[in-house]
């Protein structure tokens, strides 16, 4: 398949998924960690993901996009500035200075919250979040609801990689996530 | 001054820094903390910042860029984008999930540790830091020792801001910091 580097449309899904690696029981036993590393550390690999990340918001009208902690961030920069938009990092408990708007979600023992600036999201924007991986969907759906609850509209859900087994699709089904890869 | 959106030598300083906020007793009373989220949430100062943090390197062979979790992702993957590099994060402990390397540093109370994956960068490989902020420089001094711990050759360490006061560069004199900004 041809494709270029920088501004192919779609990612070309074998160099992307030739350069995520399985990692046993990590971050607890049982669990198959997906290794994104490889990826981020080869240059084609990482413009073609953030190339594919951007590709079908072209012509969205994106004025912000939303990244989620950490790894999050690491792609939603350089989507935000391919997209010409406003990067809005969207961080856990206690991590943003200045006064935030949040949203708990459930995980598998106990709850977490998810956090952006009051003032990062103004009325009617259009907001694009991006993440690494969409696994359950929990703290996807936060960030939607967050961003709603800023006033902003979600005009998508990027991410590299969905782990089908997990269902998380099933939860952010109003925002129907665009996925390079699904594993 | 003249200056290009992405493609700048030098971002435009007072772009910038009117684009950064004092946030008082964050994270503890006492503390100002220059709050950089107005900055990343403009799309035009964003791609400066970019800009101004790669264009010192264009020509120095840069094969990867080191990120410092978690603000330093935000532009040491556009960085690496901009440089044709590949990305590497740098991490707290237990984060990354294949063997690491570990350097680690003293803070005001205690002391904790950065990692790099021990595959990440080959010998020789010439790498440049990028970080938003030099302050006390005990993360950068860290980033610096562990690159070369790896075989890397530091070929830069480039920031948005350094804050003079705390004297963080006399702590990297070998790497001879470039910061878009002092204050």
């Amino acid at each position: 398949m041809a494709h270029d580097d920088t501004h192919a449309d779609t990612a070309a899904p074998d160099l992307l998924l030739g350069r995520i690696r399985d990692i046993p029981d990590f971050p607890r036993p049982g669990i198959l960690f997906k290794d994104i590393t490889p990826l981020l550390n080869d240059r084609t690999a990482l413009a073609a993901t953030v190339a594919g990340l951007a590709a079908p918001f072209r012509d969205a009208g994106v004025d912000h996009v939303v990244g989620l902690e950490a790894r999050g961030f690491i792609f939603g920069a350089p989507v935000a500035l391919e997209l010409g938009a406003g990067f809005v990092p969207a961080r856990k408990a206690g991590k943003l200075p200045a006064s935030v708007i949040d949203q708990p979600y459930d995980l598998e023992y106990g709850t977490a919250t998810v956090e952006i600036h009051a003032d990062a999201i103004t009325e009617g924007s259009r907001v694009l979040i991006v993440d690494d991986v969409l696994a359950t969907g929990g703290t996807g759906r936060a960030a939607v609801d967050l961003v709603r609850k800023a006033g902003g509209t979600v005009v998508g859900f990027s991410v590299l990689m969905e782990l089908t087994a997990l269902h998380g699709r099933e939860k952010l089904s109003d925002v129907e996530p665009h996925a390079l890869l699904s594993v």
